[in-house]
């Protein structure tokens, strides 16, 4: 796959006016390098996951038509679905008026899961507030698509 | 309004396995104390922007059930709609596997727009690509619900 090492393949630092009415795609990323990536089901709407891009994250997107991240917490670049099978297969992608945000609309292969924990989105779980105003997490979602356990556990 | 100055409202540093699977909320702020909030209406379903959130934001809005962010271009404090009137009535909140996320399903008051350039949602070009692979943006949603030049204009 070409990433375009080397190159800087974004407009950048348009005006005011180019960024939110122009056809030029100039993403800010921010201190980081990065943006943030909201991920929905392209035939059901549903939200599954926010991830972070960074240019050549972004850049592989585009060029192959499956999503690719930056993982923070890793410091690597992660195509989702390498190792599970869950590839998101782009169908649109869009952007934002200021341009600090992706929007992925995708399919889902493999199981068609998006969560680790084994649920079809990560947001499975909704606040809460007690009768004190004190907020806890309450399950939205109860079903999951598989069980990680039963996936990668070595007998 | 009571936004506990002071005080620390969430939990944090759980571990993995009560971070995923409990029903302690305990968002998961970057190092300047933001989390990312996915914003969609909740009838439609629709995306409608992405705004970024400090602790005491969430709380204001857990609290007051309007959706509060942190301006990361002021550096301050910012209810929405509290000068457009696109008030974002929060119908429901949910946050994902690792908590460093937060999805708030709106009703929007007001005229009903999301974005300051006057579409419903911020998300109103996508990319395409050309026969060279360069990308570019289309617009996705061409009518606005207002015209910001009209409403804001002095005459």
């Amino acid at each position: 796959m070409t990433t375009g090492q080397g190159m800087t393949p974004f407009a950048s630092a348009l005006d005011k006016k180019t960024m939110e009415h122009g056809t030029v795609l100039a993403p800010k990323f921010d201190e980081h390098g990065l943006i943030p990536a909201v991920v929905t089901h392209f035939d059901s709407g549903e939200l599954l996951m926010v991830g972070f891009m960074n240019e050549t994250a972004l850049q592989r997107t585009i060029e192959t038509g499956h999503a690719w991240y930056w993982s923070r917490s890793r410091q690597e670049y992660w195509k989702k679905g390498a190792t599970s099978g869950q590839v998101q297969e782009v169908v649109e992608i869009r952007t934002d008026c200021d341009q600090d945000a992706i929007w992925l609309r995708v399919r889902v292969a493999g199981n068609g899961a998006t969560c680790h924990v084994g649920y079809r989105s990560c947001f499975y779980r909704r606040v809460e507030t007690d009768q004190n105003g004190q907020p806890h997490l309450v399950f939205a979602e109860t079903e999951r698509v598989y069980d990680p356990a039963e996936v990668y556990s070595s007998k």
